[in-house]
């Protein structure tokens, strides 16, 4: 059996809620519904999860989807050892056994049939069939399903299946408030009130530009990123340039749009 | 030789019938005829299935079919031990040796060479030739081959071939009726009629807008979601749009208008 | 070398001639001509093959075609053991050692590498050759080999080559005469003559719809179900909708034309 | 090193002139020039190539050529055995160390990286990289590389390179003139003149269809089938539909004029 | 554990600054500021990472990135010994244990799936799950990710997703100035300011035609090729042409434009 | 380490040279400097490589690339064997170490990921990293890279991207002038001028069809191929048909024109 102690959060990861999220969660929990999180790039969903394993007191397992990633990545294989081959659990499937809170992260990126592995764990059956072990595994009491998914990538090509979606509730994430984002950069990169409003400022501004342009808005990340470089000294054009404009776009007008914002506001 | 017993279903799994369905079943059991099993999203196929595998007492061996699933996967494989390869029989090859009913579920999304393999167990022959190991496994007397089929999948890339379709008798099911529905939400999420009736209006308005804006309608399951978190003491609005409205449509239109729908009959 | 004699059909299968073809095909077989059979879905042309194999007493091996299957699947391929790697032939060359009728069912399902691989057996060299076992097989003087091939499937990405086609004699099925079906009816699922001769009448009517909404008539399988559920009690009209509508579309108004002569000709 | 009798022609092929071809190939393989032979489907290029063989007195290694065969089974591979890894030269590598005629037939069926590995073998370096295993295989002197090509199969997905093709001579072959194919036909399916000449008429009219209905015309190889069916006591007219109109053709029309045209000339 | 020391850069590497980059990477690094490094072909983005590692003091593992790279390339397998199976760290996990700064050069040729392992080594987690090997990586503190990327592939197909790149600050960099460039050419090739400063000219010239008829302008390191040959003695029109004209573009009307710039400047 | 004399050319390879690429080529070699060869089929680029290997007395490792070559192939690979695995290195690593000129023969064919993995053996690193084996090489002094590439086959699929191309000094070769081609003739076929004048007039013929119905010229190898048969006795008609007009087109209209040109010419 896997220790599950090395899956368990040691220290109370920082969340600012925005809503009744926190209680929400917790509902859903209490009924073991599986958990779909849906939000925009770096709204801080992955933080939200964590923070909601170390409240429940629950190891967590976290998946980065790809989409290369197999069925078997997630339940499991045989390694070929001196002694003939041995059976591996994998990331689902010790979430399974020892009662984790198991972490999907972007979904849509993997392979379909990853997706259809965890309906048998989505439904009044808690069950997940190892074919290839020839074992059918019972979820421990305390285990759940967590799936984000990203609806601005969904094509046909990579959408979720209704079959899928119904067997979760779902909660919608979006950018903070300003006062919210303002205080989360202010402990996050240690800078004053002042130098953070004016970065949730060019935020804004950049965010309307989503679907004008942008495919986009700047994340909570990338402004705590130009924080960080300010307090460190470097001069507020510089840093804003380096962590909110060259690495989100190179078109030239929307990059000349944001670098006067940018002037206006810390010029 | 596989334990037939680990595969036999210990409990009568709950199933409201919504016709005569349960009878029809038997008869094609009888005489063994394959059996496919086509519904919308979430009405309850796999109990269905669950259900008459109890009733017969056979034991029942579900395949969650998925895109890179192949032949090996359902019949067996070499595995590579110690003294050399040792051949581990598929879920279908163990069913037809025990006498199993074998589900397939969700065939379509299967490979088609998948599909093939099957073909000698669906008709006369009642066999299974294992090619890489060189054996034609005779079915058992008991076996039964059941797959299930979502219409509105099919598309020019994934469907049946009619040499497929063939080889089944087919059950079409559909959402229950409004009372039979309200009475599973009463008896699988413990709420009183009045809520569960409530719960039951919404979900009729949403399978309204199917081919509208919505894929597909509300199933049953969120709705025993929804009663769930009710029942835990989450408002009514808040469960609704969490299990109801978020998982299944990020349209903000289609979003409205079931919000309205929720606020007029819990408002 | 491999008993042939486990792929040896012990019972004569019922087979209800409709032609000259047991004739044509015995006289094929004496010059050991490749033979090619053509029919649509579920005509018993495996039937017909296995027919033939008992009368001829020769062994028969199937190999139900699939586009995943690789030239290694039928031609052999080498195992990994204890003792280093041991080389076990496929079904193509076990048939071509013992003498046996290769029956490739479905043929233009195959990846093209398998169809390519059976030409030396289909002209003056008769000789396999395993190109990585560096052994030429020279195929026993009863071996012959047997294609099915439906022409309905064909399309610009399945389709035979003519550098294959021109290696076979060919011989056409189709349903068989009314009459000549009502007695299979009769034979098979041991009903009357009234009631086989009705559910001919309503394959007739779906037969007929072939090209205008449907893909394919029905079989004389499905015919076969339907008489198995209605001598074993069920009514007619659940039990053709079951067995006769169900599984061959899910056009609304295909249905409903099926259901009115299904109520017209057993009402 | 491999016993190169294996390899070489026992008998003297049937083999009927009809040109000069004999005479140039023998001039061709004296140079050692690379040969490329082309022709329609089923006018006998590979009987060509083993007749040559014969009378030149060397050994043949013909490899059917497909879309699935990779440059290792053209040049070899490393086994896995008890006491580690064994390298088996594949039947190019063979071909070019015991000096044998290496005959890849339907080359443009093989992936390019096949037609790739030939290049040092067809211009004045005449060897054979082997990669994978470090050694460089000079061509035995009396190893000569022969391909066909089936210019109707040419595309732009599946041609060969120029830088292919210029490293070759070609020989271009036809249908044998009537007189030559009645002869064929009267030595390989002991008939007389006058029923051999018969069908030589219609596959004349066969041939007239190509590119008005048909792809390809009907082979000597079928009319030799419907030579053996009739010597064997089968009508002209099955004998006909069975080996010259089944096989090649589903399409109605061009089934009637065919059969019209058997009707004429037999009837 | 990896010995660190075979990583780090020896010698200082040759680095002209072009603006403050060397500083701001310097404040990037000192807050372990993931970095993507932008540039067109051949402007010294590889030796700007080796000469920050250097001035670092920091161990460098480049990974060139490439459409078949997975994610096992970068975070390591388990291979197969006469023991069983060893696992092997790849080039990115050994980065996260010694502490090395890791620089995914051309990331956007990679697999997504390689993109998303990078995802958790980028944020406040700085892990890297090892989910085949059930360890979860916390990197060293002195570890950094440098990621470069060449805005002018981008693609539809081939394009960093905006939950990968808003994980990043960048650097854009461009052709140095002309008399950053002349410095470079004088030191690196050893040749006069005079020659030198030619080469920058004809640069120059086939810079302005980027977008009209050539893909990319000459880069830094092609005009160095160009001094090397005529330091050695050829003559300028052979130096150029071999140089900076025949490399680039076959376009006749392109390579006489250039051409004449290189008669008119060296003429 | 791997014994160079293996790989050195013994005996000088004929060449011709048609201008100063001799002289180009030591220099560009004085510098190291990374060579693309470019010429349409047939000119003898591969004869030029092997010539300037032996001129200046260093090891030629030659790879023919192909679609399906893998970075692996020219890098090196773990080979299994009874005391586990073996490092195999591949021949470009080979080439590094023994200080070879590697010349990767028509690198457009080969999958990008082979081209990144040259970058590094390109610039000023001369590196080569084993991945896989955690090894980073330093090519010996005497190495260099050489590559063919025809742009004729530029497509947008198959093309190398400036980043690979900007790594190169480039050399362009074209079919020789009449004379050199004639005396080319003379030497290779050992036929007397007249012979060879008249073969080399029928060449400009169907060079001047290039684009107008021929993709590619006659190259001077089929040339030879043509006199080679007509020493040996074969008529000129026959001899040019065989050589200059079968291996290159199908089309009637073009065989038309260029017997026509062989008649006139040689009649």
């Amino acid at each position: 059996m896997t220790d599950a102690s090395q899956y368990t959060i040691q220290h109370e990861p920082f969340y600012q809620a925005t809503g009744r999220e926190v209680e929400l969660y917790q509902a859903a929990y209490r009924s073991r519904l599986p958990v779909m999180v849906k939000d925009p790039t770096g709204c801080g969903k992955s933080r939200f999860v964590e923070h909601m394993a170390w409240k429940l007191g629950k190891p967590l397992i976290t998946v980065a989807c790809n989409e290369d990633m197999t069925a078997s990545d997630l339940v499991g294989r045989y390694l070929l050892e001196a002694n003939g081959t041995r059976w591996l659990d994998g990331p689902l499937t010790t979430a399974a056994r020892i009662g984790a809170i198991c972490y999907l992260d972007e979904i849509v990126e993997a392979r379909q049939d990853t997706t259809v592995v965890i309906h048998p764990l989505t439904d009044h059956r808690r069950t997940l069939p190892l074919d290839k072990k020839g074992e059918l595994v019972n979820a421990h009491p305390d285990f759940q399903l967590v799936i984000s998914y990203n609806p601005g990538y969904q094509s046909l090509m990579k959408d979720l299946k209704q079959s899928t979606k119904q067997r979760f509730v779902a909660f919608d994430f979006d950018y903070p408030a300003a006062d919210v984002e303002s205080t989360i950069l202010q402990q996050e990169a240690n800078v004053d009130a002042a130098m953070a409003d004016k970065l949730v400022k060019i935020a804004h501004t950049a965010r309307n530009l989503k679907g004008h342009g942008l495919d986009e808005g700047i994340s909570t990340r990338l402004l705590v990123y130009a924080a960080n470089l300010m307090r460190d000294g470097i001069a507020a054009g510089d840093a804003c340039r380096m962590a909110l404009v060259s690495p989100i776009t190179d078109d030239a007008d929307i990059r000349s749009t944001l670098n006067h914002a940018i002037d206006a506001i810390f010029g």
